[in-house]
Formats: C-alpha cells, structure tokens, sequence
C-alpha cells in the first residue's frame, strides 16, 4: 500500500476466518455466556437507544435489511438477508455482515461477518429470555426445528439457565440427526424424537425454530401444557409463523420491540391492541415476567437491531485480547482533509516514479 | 485461511488505494464521464427504484446515515457521516463506504470505499444537471466553495458540458489557492477570485459547494442575474442551505427525490407546495427543462441513494478488467448451509490436527 495512512483510515476486520477462530479460542457456550451479559446491559438501558423497525427492501425470492440502532456513543448496524431459496442452490439463507461506528466521528471503527455472530447472539437472547421467564427448576427442553441454530439454542440454555436435556424434532429426520450428532460432547443429554408431541414430553421449555416462509403450526394448542417457557424463535418475518393462534391468546407474551414484533413475530396473528410485555422491562423490574407456576409465557423473538449492537460491542472488546482481526484500508484519509483531489494527483506522482 | 471457501463466499472489495489506482488507469475525468452514463441510464428508469428517504441517525456532533435502493435486479446501501467539528481534528468531514448485493440470493458482490467514489459520482451528478440544464454555449462556471469537491466539479463540467473557464471562491483564501494549484494541468482557464460577487462574473454556470452546517447565504439574490444555471450542491442536511430564498423564488427549481429534498436541500426555506421539477423527467422528456434565454434554473442537488447505486453498479463492472479488488471473507459458507455449528466444530478439529 503505498499511501501513508492513520490508525483510524484502517477499520479492524473479523472475517469469517478470525471469527470461528475467536470463538474457538474460548468456546462457544463462554462466547454465548459473555454476549448474554452485553444483551442483558442492553436491555436495562433500552430507552436510551434510538429505536427504528429495519429497512426491508422485499421481492419476490426474499428480502435485504438494513437494522441500525445507536446508543449515543456507538452506532451500529447489521445487514442480513432472508433467501428460503438460497439451500436448494446450497447457499445460506441468511447471510450477514456488520458494522459499529463512532457516533462522535462518524468512523467505523469495526466491521465483521455476522451470520456466526448473528447465531451467537439470538441463542445468548434466548437464553437470556428464558432465564427471567421459564418456570423454576426448569431443566428440560424440546428443541423444534433442528437447522442451523438449534445446537446454539441448546448450549445457550445449558450455559446460562442449567438445562440438563434436549429433545429434539424436525420434520426432516436427517437435520436431528446433524444436530444430536454435533450435540453428542456438549454434556446435555440428547433425545432424538420422532413426532413434536413426543418431544415436548416432559419439557418445562419449549423452543421453536423452523425456517420455512409460512404460516405453519409447528405446535397446535393441545400439545401445551400448564407452566411451560416457549420461545417462539422462527416466526420472523410477516407471514412465517409457528404457534396456533390459540396458544397465544392462554399466554403471556413477551416481546423486544412491540411495533416490529407486531409485523413479524408470532402476534401479527392477532389484533393490533393484543397485551404484550417489553422484555427489557422484566429486567428492570417495571413489569412483571412469570407470576405463577400454571402460567405459559411465550417469548415472541424476532431479533432486534439492539441484540446486534450488543453483540457488536463484545466483539470490538474482544479484538485488543484476541488479535483475531485484519485491517482493512476502507477509509480515504487525505494529509489535507478538504484535498481529495490533491491526495489523487500525489498518487499519481508516486506512481509516475515508481 | 484453513476453510475452504466458494466464490461467491469471497466478497470483492475495493480500497482506498485501490480506488486511487483504478482512477488513476484512466483518469478522474474518464471515471466521471463514464459514471455520468450510468447515472443518465438510472435516471431514466427512476420509476422503477425501490426509494427510501435516507436513514439518519442525528446527534449532537453529526449524523450517521444509511442509503438504500434497488432496481430489482441489484440493491445497494451506502453508508455516509457527516460530522463538521472533524475537520478541525484532521479526520474527513464526510467518510462513507458501500455495497452492491444480488436481490436474487441476497449475497453481497462488492464492497468498497465511497468516500472517493461519491465525490466522482457527485461531481457527475452535477455535471449531467448541467448538460440538461444550462443556457446553450454556457462555458464559464464560478465555484463558489473550493474544498474537497471543487476540483471534481469543474473537471466533470470540463469534459462533460464543455466549460473551458472556471472562477475560483473560498471564504478561506488557501482553499482557493488549493484548488487553483490542483486544477493547474487540468486544461481549465483558472481565474481565483477575491470576493463571490466577482467570481460570478460573466459566468454562465454557478456552482455553489460550501461546508457550514448552518443556514448561509453564500448567493444573495441582487447577485444571481438572468438566463445563469446554478447547481446548488452545498445545502444537504436540514438546517444547511446556502442560498437566499428570494433566488429561489425566481428559478425553476429541479430536483433529485422530492421528499428528501425538501427536508435536505434549499427549498427546506420554502412551504411544501413550492414547485420543483424531477430531474429524471427532463431526462425522459417528460417534463420540460430549460425553456428561455432569461429563465434561471437552479439544481438543488441533495446526493440521493440511486446516484450511488449507480456509481456501485459502475463499479461492479470495472472489477473483471481492472483486477482493482482483493477478496474479503465476509460470508459464513458452511458445507451444509444447516450446519453452521458444524463448521465449527471442524474447525476446531482442524485446529487439533495444526
């Protein structure tokens, strides 16, 4: 590179690479563990943040989202796509990358992959739900839906709310077995079922991730008893969702940002003035989470732009320890800030000469 | 890198340095004259854009903002701050960076530093507003503003509307003198000037291009005469205008997007209901552009999403014969696009076996 550049033109970059790395350096679960903490520090300061549903830009194959947020001293934002019909073509459904900027100096000052991170944090928020919602002593969970984030799912909830078993179901035999087989070291004991009902046998939580864009009933009201934590993870976008209507309206739902939850999560089933309560006001003690033992609470999680930033966060606290970064020469850096032009006609000087 | 990875997990992505380079191939006038095509091309089929007004986050020192639009065919976002007080601290008032991604599958095709590719692209903009706009025979253009734009605007107006004069003012003498120094081999007549009322002697265009986020006057109207185009190109935030509005009064006024112009650009001063002429139309002949001698057109260019997209999709297709590019990994490419967890997992074994 033959300009001269400031530390602040070079924007740290985690790669895929770097980022299995890291994680692999301490662990997933620890990893999950660390992020739940970020998660939780959001969630008690929500009300400072600036707040906006995502930018979609819809077509017919899928949709782009743009989700920033800021907290006043870091802005952050995540891009991710939604393709269902990406597999078939062996390509990710979802893909992600994102980006942490100073809200002081407009720089970035971070910008990595965000489809591993992505997994991290929605199965950290999970379990961070759980932990305030599920019934005490709760240590047994059906996993539904058993595709890319079922296993994070699973060590989330082990880590950080103690569950000793998972029993997992999807409709396709082969993704349980990807998932028990990856699970076979995680130290939970891994029941493969055949049929939903057989797997929410037992279970006091009940988590719920499929992936297809429709409206499905993965579970019908019959199969949920008294007492039990859902999550409703897989519902995300509007017209996917996963739980019988019924089912909502024998629980209390808990949501992370009420007007985007009303178009994709679970609740777009129901009218617009149906109850629900912010997660991040159980946290903080403003609301109430689970009262009774007999109570179904339904976390409706969608994923929120803050979970993003939270997670953005611990991994820029991450990159000084951890060296699992490039740096990327993103940001033009002229001696003369008002000398674009001259910065070009230097170049070609040097070139000249070369 | 120890996984193996596809293609299309591989992002091309396009420094700093390498953005310099590829300019310096053929020339900043060559690039510009090139982008003007792509942008008369998106002009033309503006109907058919996803638009958005920009997503901004505001704060105290600046705003962090996120441009998004697609054509169907391809998205692109890009990101820009703007932050005055970072000039005084050696850092660029306006940093920005973007990405063009497939609609179809939602998989980024590149990335690349934009702060130098927006000057181009809007130094293009302007000149192209120009071509439409301007008096025939117009030859001489006043620059009122000699920063970080300045040159690429009368370069762009040079090879692309013909002007062979430009008259030179900055508040700031060594802006100036800056830019007069720049534009020395340019080909351009350069004639610095003392005041702005001198500058725009005998000019035919006026460029206006200054920095302040505040409401100036930098034009007033006893100054503006009969038959001139001006591109007011400085006022694009709310709270920042540069000319006084008895001129607009007595232009027609042609504009980007209209809902974003009148939060950003001049006619902010004016009601809502003031009349204003889409740029596009005038393109498509849908609308009429300059009917008389006399009558002052003034371009009240903002920067909206399409320009950008369509200096990205300029961009994109410089790659394959400029080889300017590395290769960013950016995107998760699991073997088993369900078996995120998987891949680290075999990571990890592959770590073992190291």
């Amino acid at each position: 590179m033959s300009h001269t550049l400031s530390d602040r033109a070079l924007i740290p970059f985690v790669s895929v690479e770097n980022m299995m790395q890291l994680i692999l350096d301490i662990s997933a679960e620890e990893a999950m563990a660390q992020i739940a903490d970020y998660l939780e520090e959001d969630f008690r300061r929500w009300p400072l943040f600036d707040k906006t549903p995502r930018v979609a830009s819809h077509s017919k194959e899928g949709v782009i989202e743009l989700m920033p947020t800021s907290d006043g001293i870091d802005y952050g934002f995540k891009y991710v796509n939604g393709h269902p019909k990406n597999m078939k073509e062996g390509l990710q459904t979802v893909t992600a990358f994102g980006l942490l900027a100073s809200v002081d100096t407009g720089y970035p000052v971070l910008l990595t992959e965000m489809t591993i991170l992505t997994a991290l944090r929605t199965a950290a928020t999970s379990a961070v739900a759980t932990k305030y919602l599920a019934p005490k002593g709760a240590i047994t969970m059906a996993m539904i839906g058993n595709g890319a984030q079922s296993e994070f799912q699973a060590i989330a909830l082990r880590r950080i709310c103690g569950i000793t078993t998972v029993r997992l179901y999807d409709s396709d035999p082969e993704a349980t077995t990807k998932c028990a087989c990856n699970l076979a070291q995680s130290g939970l004991e891994v029941i493969p079922c055949q049929t939903a009902e057989e797997a929410i046998m037992g279970a006091q939580i009940i988590t719920t991730c499929t992936a297809d864009k429709q409206n499905a009933t993965v579970l019908s009201d019959n199969m949920v008893g008294a007492g039990v934590h859902i999550n409703g993870i897989g519902g995300d976008c509007p017209g996917k969702t996963e739980l019988h209507r019924d089912i909502l309206t024998r629980s209390d739902v808990f949501v992370e940002y009420p007007p985007q939850t009303r178009i994709e999560g679970e609740i777009q089933q129901m009218d617009e003035g149906f109850p629900v309560t912010e997660l991040w006001k159980v946290m903080t003690g403003e609301a109430n989470g689970r009262t009774s033992e007999k109570q179904i609470t339904l976390f409706d999680g969608v994923g929120f732009a803050i979970e993003d930033f939270s997670a953005l966060r611990w991994l820029r606290d991450q990159l000084e320890t951890s060296g699992r970064f490039d740096k990327l020469d993103m940001i033009a850096d002229p001696d003369d800030p008002r000398d674009l032009y001259g910065m070009l006609q230097r170049a070609q000087v040097r070139r000249a000469a070369e």
